[in-house]
């Protein structure tokens, strides 16, 4: 990059918030996924005035910019793929701003970690549901851009339902609000509704409103075994169309329970085609236990063999064990692992899982598969020798073929992580034409000279 | 609008399903406001297929389109205020496609009645909350336009929260769909997210896909009176923010007591300050007692004289009597009712109502208000005598007053009528120049010939 536009940027934000150093490039040069890209420099805006001066300047002289939270994303959508500035607002725009109680709301920077918001909330008796995996890391910042989902989505929704109202610079660094502290606002277009999910290609946010609501009093957790995959997966769906809704109903399939229990040996039924853990929430004890009973109800008359709630918090944290410890271990089927988070209308979850271990069977491979499949969203893990090219290639084919399986049944290429740079490819698979065509219009009147985290979402 | 088109329009969709005769142009000239603007002609499109080619015609012949579900709105969202078609969906695409009980999902065209749509999925132990007062005869593809609220808003939210896909037209005629049967989807815009609200102004609906919820399995009903409105006003944020949600929670001032009391006589309790009405619901009856108790715990802390829960169905009805009938009893203060859905944060009503009270001393006006309490959502109504002209100039001050005050306590121009041709020249008390810009910038991007509903939301 042209010394003069780090001259710029320095006095603008100071020498000491920018980097551009080869050590501090590599730092930020990377995501959670392998890729790696380095930037021409780092900044460390110290206010949306800061935000909105680089974005007007970089415009101006065609500089890309890259926002960054955590950098925990799986797709690749806060890498300088193309080179320019990463935006990082871990430094100076990481605040809680305020815990409005009486209107059950906060207000946060981009750079606030997920997690700190939870306890802070929870401190005074509130509760913000949104629990990504990576919510001891990850900001709220990326949270909406990538609008983040996790284990609580059954019951509770995901970021877009919390959002109530961000400010944002445009990349002509116009400054924008969108929204209100109110639950009812139709005045003008929805301008957050459009920028959540947009990974970062549209406006730079640089506070978020969210909704909270009141921490309910306890939380039980129960788990299934089931003899078929199949039989746990109509068991799903029938739950929840029974009127309970769970706060969580997650599953491991065969190979998951039996790779946990190959890493960890704790007992777990190896032979069980699929195990089911479930939390339920709520005020009052009888409410839970009505919601238990119900849950029980649907999984044996859906072929559960065992039904067990937990009887205290141990019990509990023992329940939740092999869940929490499913990823790590599946690396007992191979060095490579290529996580996806397709997502499908809950009922055909049973069908989805079929074609799923169908490809797995083809390409003599494991494809063990977990998650939330209350919201029918399957973590589908392909797993190959990652040092065996031919094994790599078969690995990518297989891919490809799961994304079209779970196209041809009414799902999405992606239902926490986003398209970013890693599923880029398949956008193709998944929209028309004219839908990609829609999504390049409106990158363009949002961003005309395309300086705001280019060729993601397969956009370019 | 020269014949050439008529002809057009005649062989595409029939020529029964088109009216340019003055009779059935006047039919369509109207909505809930009192404006009125004749269209060039009425078309009622069969399909998608034909909304597309009407489309592409007009978007290549520069002819206006202005869609229209029941014409009920309140802000001339649906008049042909620049002449051109009107497009109406309540003769063919008007059916409930689906309802999907495994995935708890309907599928509807836009011309479906809201009503008629909760009645469906209710027969079948399911539940559309998204309740208008408009139910009985608006549309979705009315409510999904204008984003419509309702009484249940407070704990279920609105329209867009239960929007998980759609289909629609483009301008130019492209047919897209956005969104999928799936709680979770991340992949590429979220284009429903921004054409909620859009007030026909970007694309037209031609599809709706709605989330469904368990139908809770009772409900129970409560009122509380209050000395004073501003005692009331902190009992409603104050009992949301305990940790209770109740489904309604509507309010009655002191005037509209009085205007009820006046024309119904029903023994309401007319030196009241405020009257408040709640419902709670659940599928457990010590559930639904819990939350009373907490209700009334709170009122009674926040000055409640009087709390009563309703022993039955007929009791319940007489409780909601005065609220329900509120709107009309109004006019005993004058025959122009300039009626606002302003809205705020909770936690500012007593403050807001306080100043809407000090602008009716000041003009000597009624500002009679009742409403959605729960979630901030006041309806305002500024009543003179209608056939003094120098009594309606200052009802329009007054209503100035109302949205300034509004906006200075961080609230919205509107919480469900939208903007449409009547809150138009308040735009830009409630967005900035860029902001305003934004809307323009986005509005052209969807329609750059502007030939959809022109003139409305202040963009031209």
């Amino acid at each position: 990059m042209d010394q003069r536009h780090i001259k710029f940027f320095k006095k603008l934000v100071g020498a000491e918030n920018i980097y551009d150093d080869k050590a501090h490039l590599i730092a930020y040069s990377y995501d959670a996924t392998r890729a790696h890209f380095e930037p021409d420099a780092v900044l460390f805006p110290r206010d949306e005035a800061d935000v909105s001066a680089i974005m007007a300047y970089c415009d101006e002289h065609r500089i890309i910019i890259v926002p960054r939270g955590a950098g925990s994303g799986f797709t690749g959508g806060a890498l300088p793929s193309s080179g320019g500035i990463v935006l990082a607002f871990e430094r100076h725009m990481n605040k809680i701003l305020e815990i409005d109680m009486e209107n059950m709301v906060a207000v946060v920077q981009p750079g606030v970690i997920n997690m700190d918001l939870q306890r802070a909330v929870e401190e005074v008796g509130l509760f913000y549901p949104p629990d990504p995996a990576s919510q001891e890391y990850s900001t709220i910042g990326g949270n909406v851009n990538e609008n983040a989902g996790g284990m609580r989505a059954a019951k509770y929704g995901i970021t877009k339902d919390y959002v109530m109202a961000m400010r944002a610079v445009l990349p002509n660094g116009d400054i924008i609000k969108a929204g209100k502290r109110t639950i009812k606002d139709v005045a003008g277009y929805n301008i957050s509704g459009i920028l959540i999910a947009s990974e970062g290609t549209l406006a730079i946010t640089t506070e978020v409103t969210l909704r909270l609501l009141g921490k309910p009093k306890m939380t039980k957790t129960a788990m299934g075994i089931f003899d078929t995959v199949d039989k746990a997966m109509e068991a799903v769906y029938k739950t929840m169309a029974s009127g309970v809704t769970p706060v969580a109903m997650e599953f491991l399939d065969n190979l998951t329970i039996r790779a946990v229990e190959q890493v960890y040996s704790k007992g777990l039924p190896v032979d069980a085609g699929a195990i089911l853990v479930t939390d339920v929430d709520g005020n009052l004890e009888s409410d839970l236990d009505f919601q238990l009973a119900q849950i029980e109800k649907v999984f044996r008359e859906n072929g559960c063999t065992e039904f067990k709630i937990a009887a205290d918090e141990k019990e509990a944290a023992d329940i939740w064990f092999a869940r929490r410890n499913a990823s790590q271990s599946l690396s007992v089927y191979g060095s490579k692992k290529i996580n996806e988070d397709v997502t499908v209308p809950r009922a055909v979850l049973p069908q989805l899982l079929k074609e799923f271990y169908a490809i797995a069977d083809k390409y003599k491979i494991n494809i063990p598969c977990f998650g939330h499949t209350g919201d029918g969203n399957v973590h589908t893990n392909v797993m190959v020798d990652g040092s065996d090219p031919e094994q790599v290639k078969i690995a990518y084919k297989a891919i490809e073929e799961v994304f079209q399986a779970t196209i041809d049944l009414g799902g999405t290429l992606s239902g926490e992580h986003g398209i970013g740079l890693a599923k880029a490819p398949y956008m193709g698979m998944a929209f028309t034409d004219e839908e990609m065509n829609l999504f390049k219009t409106i990158k363009k009147a949002f961003d005309p000279n395309n300086i705001l985290n280019p060729a993601k979402m397969g956009l370019d």
